[in-house]
């Protein structure tokens, strides 16, 4: 007997499939393989960690999705999409990591089978999960297809959240704070780093009253002080050390969806410099939260972000937001938007964002960052609830 | 000031290097892109969690490596590389996830920049880290050099296992036995899995004495029941139930290297046909133990698992092993040889892996596995040490 274990009700996922339906008509796209798990998902509910091997859904005009991988994770498709049995498949697994035979082999052979192997065919072709190696096969395959790049067609989709998925975000979000209470306490000098990363673990996946905690696209990370300058490394087993700031970037995770948050905790006495830094940041997040309005752009809010770092001369490179949503590793972005002055996309209501100026100078590192869902009217709501400041620990 | 923090020493660097050009030029390759984050690990010391951007590593046979990412990660590689500062170069932020731009046409002026335009150059086309957009792209934008395919070509040359690898490997079974025992312990009927998974995690990542514990590439996976028919679905918030058995799929990790390792444990009194697999799978996994050894090959230690097996009327279907080491996510293999019937790979002195014969049949699944390594006479060592069994709670 299996359970099955669906996250959405049925009229969300048709809700979902409208709108990629109608993004593909628009795009002349007949057949659509999605490949990025974040959308397979995102469309049929499908949830396992088998992103390491070649596996798709294919969404047609006039049929359900359709979903394709590895036949051992068919097992894990029975029990998390919507559709029914005979809309799942699974290649042998003699094609799995084969030097012989590629997965977008059995790939063409059964969209040639349902008799698209003529159509106008999307493909993701920017995508960590579609290697170069796959559209090769498949389009050597497949001849007489028409391929088309429909890289982000369903990440766009996913752009607006629902209630439900909003429901899940903001118990994400509750086990963001949870975490970020706890490193607060916990962190003292001469602790190592590994061992509180043991306990942000434990609070993440231990998770809320309502919420058990899933894992998070991205690890923690949680440099400090001349470190802070490399936003991505991770963690070790050296200590924290009295005179320096420590940057966490962290996000609580409900059902695969997120709510980054991030905060810096210096332990001693803070320097002129990183006092004024956190002032001008903190107004700059202030006033980048103001200026996310359903009507604004997205470039509205970069801009309202760099008026105070700029009059406290800190020049930021990099862009300081991104969407946030349903998300499987390596990245939690939705990789649509970017909050950065050449992008004009308007702001819808609904839309969800990681405001995130992260500053990572030439030998230190600050971020204070909120998850921020746009509302129908006024300023953006952060989905978390703390102090946005530098916490100091004497 | 900035602190430097490479784990291996220069001689083995050397040797990987002196390796990879070995292979570059027995198949003709003067450039070598690699951008697989465990290639680039293990041919330059670089870590972080920044390979959710294009980035990767050129090697070339007449020059040390050279480093290529996004800026503010290139603070990362000037903390983490062996190379001197010169060798790391930082693309800017607007090619992120740019809808104009594509970060491999910075990689590809400056290749331009060092004179290999028109060279022989690798590229690893089947990989999660090298999108089919990068692939067009970097071949447009270099349309006088010769691409071949050097898909794996470095993971061949991680396939046999230095003594400073090795040490890590040791620390990461420790933690990986730490792990096993913590859960066995734990699990009682009731409790709720995610409350074991935030355990798992805690214990993985304090580590052991001497190896502070790194996240793994494969989060613990540990499904019950029916549900263990599907191998990769993670966990919910459900409580373990008396009268099913559950496998836990784990591995300590320690500066990003692997000794996976699973156990199952049944709650109740197992029924007959559980018991009869676990007899089955404990004789062919010594059987396979046996029968890795320096001169076999890879399917020797299949077709040895698979009598028992076959003896009990067990089919299994999938590889039963895969090469283990440095790993990112989303896998812990090393993506060359499979224990299968067709792979004839001569197994050396070195060589390290998870032996892995999951059986995942329609509505029951049970793993016990181990992480081998292959000596220079007779069987294989086993990397972790405890009991090859099924555990049972009454």
């Amino acid at each position: 007997m299996i359970r099955k274990s669906i996250p959405f009700s049925e009229a969300e996922y048709q809700r979902r499939l409208h709108k990629t339906r109608t993004a593909m008509e628009a795009r002349g796209i007949e057949v659509l393989c999605v490949t990025d798990p974040s959308n397979m998902a995102w469309l049929t509910g499908y949830d396992g960690w088998s992103f390491y091997v070649h596996q798709g859904v294919v969404v047609f005009l006039d049929r359900d999705p359709w979903w394709w991988g590895r036949m051992q994770d068919r097992n894990g498709a029975l029990r998390t999409v919507w559709m029914e049995d005979s809309r799942i498949h699974g290649y042998v697994d003699n094609y799995v990591q084969s030097t012989e035979r590629h997965p977008m082999q059995d790939l063409a052979a059964n969209l040639g089978a349902m008799g698209v192997a003529t159509a106008h065919i999307g493909v993701e072709m920017e995508n960590y999960y579609y290697s170069a190696k796959a559209h090769a096969v498949l389009t050597h395959e497949l001849p007489d297809a028409t391929f088309h790049d429909a890289t982000a067609l369903v990440n766009w989709c996913r752009t607006v959240k629902s209630g439900e998925e909003l429901a899940f975000m903001r118990r994400a979000a509750r086990i963001s704070e949870k975490i970020v209470d706890g490193l607060l306490e916990r962190v003292e000098p001469g602790i190592p780093k590994n061992e509180i990363v043991a306990e942000i673990y434990r609070d993440a996946i231990t998770g809320v009253e309502d919420g058990w905690g899933d894992y998070a696209a991205i690890p923690p990370l949680l440099p400090s002080g001349s470190d802070a300058a490399a936003p991505h490394l991770t963690w070790n087993g050296e200590p924290f050390r009295k005179g320096e700031a420590t940057f966490f970037e962290i996000s609580g995770c409900y059902r695969r969806y997120h709510a980054p948050f991030c905060r810096t905790l210096f332990l001693g006495e803070p320097s002129d410099i990183l006092k004024a830094a956190e002032a001008a940041l903190v107004e700059g997040l202030e006033a980048g939260i103001d200026a996310a309005r359903a009507g604004n752009r997205a470039c509205d809010v970069a801009n309202a972000l760099a008026a105070p770092l700029e009059r406290a001369n800190i020049t930021r490179g990099e862009r300081c937001g991104y969407p946030i949503g349903l998300s499987y590793p390596p990245d939690w972005g939705e990789r649509t938007i970017s909050f950065r002055a050449e992008d004009e996309t308007v702001l819808e209501p609904g839309m969800t964002f990681h405001f995130m100026p992260g500053l990572w100078m030439a030998d230190w590192g600050l971020e204070i960052t909120e998850s921020i869902l746009i509302k129908d009217e006024g300023p953006a709501e952060c989905l978390c609830d703390r102090p946005r400041q530098m916490f100091v620990k004497p």
